[in-house]
């Protein structure tokens, strides 16, 4: 684990909100566990481990952390906004938080609390258990202005690295060679944490999600950096798509189009409309240039305490935009076996439009 | 995601081991998703995300990856024996998976998938869904040849680097500083990873868990470092403690116990002895020193493609001890507000007692 330093808020006001949606959502106990439902709501991260960790929000009492015995001296209560119920290794800590569900009839468990938890949990309650998911994306959807301000030094610290980039050499190299210098200077700017880095040459590139590797890179090569960080527990993430050399002409001409994509959705982000529109509006551009297909991915995903989180810009997700709400604009193209291009800001939607919290150069930038 | 190299392996010949304990766990899908089970099985670890990948085994079809489709592309099937069935971005991942659990009677899933989607799949099977962590433990826990040269391998690095951390300076540092130096040996040594560096010096040595944090370490104080990282999917896990300037009797006694119960413990382990018998031994030496209620935590916890796994060195694990299994043997002594020391070693059964993977100096090592 390290620190990644969860900010000062005002953890009370976010426990006395989570009363108010488990009320709308009849829930009369919430049990979060690993992940970041219990950052958020308490400014502690369970440790992900066999050795239990949860904490249960009723309607009335003072939440409990049901927290190892090993770990009660790392927990830091916040001002007492919770309190804390250690067990010591040879008790059963199911049983404990079983039994501060008390009576409740519906509990809600945090959506990445893992299976061999639940299905003990669902041994030990009689009472239904339903994802707290739908209950917490209410909650964390909306960012706080304290939250907004990590988002945004977040992204000039990724910005900050994205602009060194332009002058690195990246021929000659490995994919993985470059992805450990990318996730240094993502700390030297200031990040606690480098969470990922992808770099994706030639072939590779048309990998979204590829993993860095031994292939050296090459002229020619379009190269895809897509690297994020924790800043404080928040996220950011950002992708630029460089060439080695001078691009061919497809190139150029796709990279226009995945450019004017990009923007045409950053720009449609506006209170009221739906996640959805601006998923369609980049995947519009792509398609009328030729490209549909070539676009396999969504236009983008939420973040803050989560690297992914609600909303996503995806058909099928229609949540109206509000101001507060931060996620990535990030559209792509790919062609199997040859090459492949993505640019990817973190915006937040204002009262009345949208503020890029990344930008650094859009444009192919050609590298040695 | 870092690319840690799962290694070469059978992996037909572990699939037909699944088939064998699912037969007789009377399971006839097994589900995994993220964790380590899944790499185990496929040599292939599923990114840990909103987007769902799952691995279904079943008795006779090849096992079948359910992966979203812009990560198929980074899949190896390790020579086809497993296949892959890609999901789109607006497509149902868990109707898929339930479609491939077909007429299975009882379903056992992976004990870290997330509860989003257990409870998804609950909705969408019939049958029974069970912990798959019985049938997965007995498969996992007694490792291979090539699984026991990781393992030692990860365990000569973290040596190399604790041979390192004797001549450092400690003092005037920050807990954080000397972990981030640390964890950068971990790396230098071999490991594609650092996975966690436990730097915890004076009163927070008495935190087992301690997150290192801003604290300077000042002449005398006891300094706790426990840490390792993966090397090629498998970690290592080492503790030793040092104290900045001559210390005074009350740690030196208190070490040469904590010396010989970790001694002991290790020199008991050999086939057909219980896990919780180790722990007995070590809790015995250190109650009878006076300092039983400051060993808080169990002797030990198995290790290999997790960090934490089966057997668990506790009261109640009365899992008789096997040629091939692996764990640490770790006690450790707390004194709140004051000081902690611990000792960590992985040791692996052997045919006739016991081999350690680490050998790096046990003594209370004096540092500047």
């Amino acid at each position: 684990m390290i620190d990644v330093g969860y900010p000062d808020a005002d953890y009370a006001a976010r426990i006395q909100r989570a009363r108010e949606a488990m009320a709308s959502h009849g829930v009369d106990a919430l049990v979060v566990s690993v992940g970041r439902d219990m950052p958020y709501l308490l400014g502690y991260e369970a440790m992900p481990s066999e050795r239990l960790t949860m904490a249960v929000v009723r309607p009335d009492d003072p939440p409990v952390l049901v927290v190892p015995v090993l770990e009660a001296p790392r927990v830091d209560t916040r001002g007492d906004v919770f309190t804390i119920d250690a067990w010591a290794e040879t008790e059963d800590p199911v049983a404990i938080v079983a039994a501060h569900t008390g009576t409740a009839r519906r509990v809600a468990v945090g959506s990445q609390t893992w299976a061999t938890f639940l299905l003990a949990l669902q041994q030990r309650v009689t009472a239904p258990i339903v994802d707290a998911a739908p209950l917490m994306r209410e909650l964390r959807m909306v960012k706080d202005a304290t939250e907004l301000g990590l988002l945004r030094a977040a992204g000039a610290a990724v910005d900050r690295v994205a602009a060194r980039l332009r002058d690195m050499t990246f021929s000659g190299r490995s994919e993985r060679a470059l992805a450990h210098d990318i996730a240094a200077m993502t700390v030297e700017e200031g990040h606690q944490l480098a969470t990922f880095t992808i770099v994706a040459a030639g072939p590779n590139a048309a990998s979204p999600h590829h993993e860095p590797g031994d292939r050296v890179v090459e002229s020619g090569d379009t190269v895809v950096v897509d690297f994020g960080g924790r800043w404080h527990g928040y996220g950011s993430d950002t992708t630029r798509t460089f060439v080695v050399g001078e691009p061919d002409d497809e190139i150029v001409a796709a990279h226009a189009v995945l450019e004017e994509a990009q923007r045409r959705g950053v720009e449609a982000v506006r209170p009221g409309v739906a996640a959805s529109s601006i998923d369609r509006i980049t995947r519009e551009v792509i398609e009328a240039a030729g490209h549909g297909d070539r676009f396999i991915h969504r236009t983008g995903h939420g973040i803050g305490l989560d690297g992914h989180e609600h909303p996503y810009l995806v058909e099928g997700d229609d949540t109206a935009l509000e101001p507060g709400m931060t996620f990535s604009v990030e559209p792509g193209i790919y062609v199997p076996g040859r090459w492949g291009m993505r640019i990817e800001d973190i915006v937040a939607v204002t009262a009345d439009g949208v503020e890029s919290f990344n930008d650094s150069d859009r444009s192919l930038v050609v590298v040695a």
